[in-house]
């Protein structure tokens, strides 16, 4: 804690910064939006900013790092369901949590879109992504035991299903405020695990 | 067919128009694209453009309702299905064909995330084709004979969780290619309707 010395302050301002890209970018989309403003937002001049972000591409890296390691966070304080139920309660209660998360749903809508573009920053991001958060979904269903999974369940189509379903039910969520997506992703869960 | 008088050729122009505009919003999103552009890929001047669409959030309706009329018959062009298999199959091919429109996705993605901000011109029409689809979906799991579906399966729920599953899958698929988007589909629609 103390022995930062010189640097300290700078994961605050590097947080300040992230925080600020985020909110520009989930506004506007990464292309339209200008590292000025981001810079002006999070309280800095423009080349203070590119001290600790040389490039808008770092920037949105820094970004998409931070959101991934809230995904990991949501995922690993749980123990490993034991259950069906189980599972759909973490899903759907992680689910919650990004249904508040109005800026962050968009910006990962936005980039989940822009990186089907294969020259697009955000592309191999879009592809890891998927696969790590399919694959730690695939993990937890096959861990259940025998009588939680239906029988003909294969894991891994389950996992890839499930997870399009909450992005699609999240992104419906922007326009519906009243639609129940921790609900009907608790439903999802119950239904394509069970079979 | 031979009655149109003076007013020949311009629903070809009017559809010419509307697929460039469609290439021009799919590529960029709404705010970013030029009217200008639209008319010069559709082979008119700005103010020949203006004659059909004298806005630019009227050429967006127009791409929009040329989009739903495509959904529209996709649907409407299949007897209804009388089993859990039929209707899988059913939804499935739709699919399919939407998974090679990759414009038609990207823009309907955009739209989406778009629109659900409160104030952008598709938002109606998102919340709109949300539950337009839904409902559809819903009358048809609700026609499905009594042993097609899993005891408890509310179909308004089951829908709603496949719409969101299909526009996932879409998005997902646009950055990775080898996704298989229809089979999953498929399956997505036999467990959750038959529970």
């Amino acid at each position: 804690m103390a022995s930062r010395g010189s640097y300290r302050g700078t994961p605050e301002t590097r947080a300040r910064i992230v925080e600020a890209a985020l909110a520009e970018f989930s506004a506007g989309g990464y292309e339209a939006s200008s590292v000025r403003t981001i810079a002006a937002t999070a309280g800095l001049s423009h080349p203070g900013l590119l001290h600790h972000f040389p490039t808008k591409q770092a920037l949105l890296e820094a970004v998409l790092t931070a959101q991934e390691d809230a995904d990991q966070e949501a995922f690993a304080d749980h123990p490993a369901p034991t259950t069906a139920a189980e599972l759909a309660d973490v899903v759907s209660a992680a689910v919650a949590l990004d249904r508040r998360a109005t800026a962050l749903v968009q910006l990962r809508a936005r980039l989940a879109v822009a990186g089907g573009e294969r020259d697009h920053p955000a592309h191999d991001f879009a592809v890891r992504r998927y696969q790590r958060l399919a694959g730690q979904l695939a993990g937890q269903i096959a861990a259940l035991p025998e009588g939680e999974i239906g029988a003909g369940v294969r894991p891994q189509e389950a996992a890839d299903i499930l997870l399009a379903a909450i992005e699609g039910l999240l992104v419906r969520g922007l326009a519906e405020p009243d639609l129940d997506v921790p609900g009907l992703v608790r439903m999802a869960v119950l239904r394509v695990v069970r079979g």
